[in-house]
């Protein structure tokens, strides 16, 4: 079983994904977490270039091949070795932020990043994405990181962004579970593990969810 | 107008682009030289990735990929401009390397590195590839400068790559010539010229080829 998160910056991923793989390693389940782009040498190689972004100068296609490559590389060494050893697979980001970022709200034809998406993944996609949906104005809140360029763009790119999720959303809405970040991270992470649950074989008999 | 030079390593490439386009300048064409990948600073950052497998795993597919980001940077930052300037390009090696390479002997579908190509790419393609053909013994005796991993596979996977070559000049015999890099350097030259003079107007009124 492979789940991912997606979502923008601020909207509360990195939190839930961790309290969701210790639920799932509570319940019994072998767990890999990965990040995209990460989790491999070449992956953290290719996220060092993308945050570099003082040093270089990247267009939203070279921009999203890169992301592929880290992917596509992530996929061979982690996502289906783990697979293939009965883990849960648990992504912080996919194919799907590429789509968004780099074409709905980036300019690149989406289509053509599905396209190079497929080659990349080998067709590896989620079983099911917890997509962490936050206005606008929530996500700036939460977020008070240090911005690297990708989250100092603005609140057009912002908007563009959201309503690219919920294109995506609305095309696959069996594979794409729409949450409302702005909650309790605990209502964020039962409405989680309540879908979880409904796909992961043998979880409910126990005392699984909180 | 866009040419590339394509080969094995060992075939002369670097000799040959260096005369072309001197003489390209002596016959008052503007040039702009670009090695792919290369030539722009996220070029050589992922240059360096590529020849840097010490360090770093990498499949083939993402491989692939990798060159592709260079790629789609190069034709944005460098190729696209010079081309719109009314300069002559001339790229050691572009799109048919990869083709060859992580395709024909690497074992990535061809088909979808096509694709994927295109995209990275957005269409652009060389007018002329210029194809340095060598045989396996005469390239391994030609290349004495450090190997680097790429250049120190095996002789099955050189004859894998020339094969490639050979392939895909068959089926683009327009605009990919063949040329025996075992004859001198000024025979093949003279026939580069002769091929490119050609393509360009104004050649051959004066004094163009040596």
């Amino acid at each position: 079983m492979f789940f991912s998160f997606d979502g923008v910056d601020g909207s509360g991923k990195s939190t839930q994904i961790a309290l969701f793989a210790d639920w799932l390693r509570e319940e019994g389940y072998p767990v890999e977490v990965c990040r995209d782009p990460g989790s491999t040498s070449l992956g953290e190689a290719v996220r060092k270039i993308l945050l570099d972004r003082s040093q270089l100068v990247i267009g939203p296609t070279s921009e999203m091949l890169l992301y592929m490559a880290a992917r596509a590389q992530m996929v061979d060494e982690i996502i289906e070795p783990a697979l293939a050893a009965g883990k849960v697979v648990v992504a912080d980001r996919y194919l799907l932020a590429n789509v968004v970022y780099q074409g709905h709200a980036g300019g690149v034809a989406v289509g053509e990043i599905w396209k190079v998406g497929a080659v990349a993944t080998r067709g590896r996609m989620p079983d099911l994405t917890f997509l962490l949906d936050l206005p606008d104005d929530a996500a700036q809140a939460r977020l008070h990181r240090e911005l690297d360029r990708m989250e100092s763009r603005g609140s057009d790119f912002r908007r563009r962004l959201r309503a690219g999720y919920h294109a995506e959303a609305m095309r696959d809405v069996n594979r794409i579970l729409v949450l409302d970040a702005s909650q309790s991270i605990e209502a964020v992470q039962e409405q989680i593990r309540h879908a979880a649950a409904q796909r992961l074989p043998g979880i409910g008999r126990g005392g699984a969810a909180s």
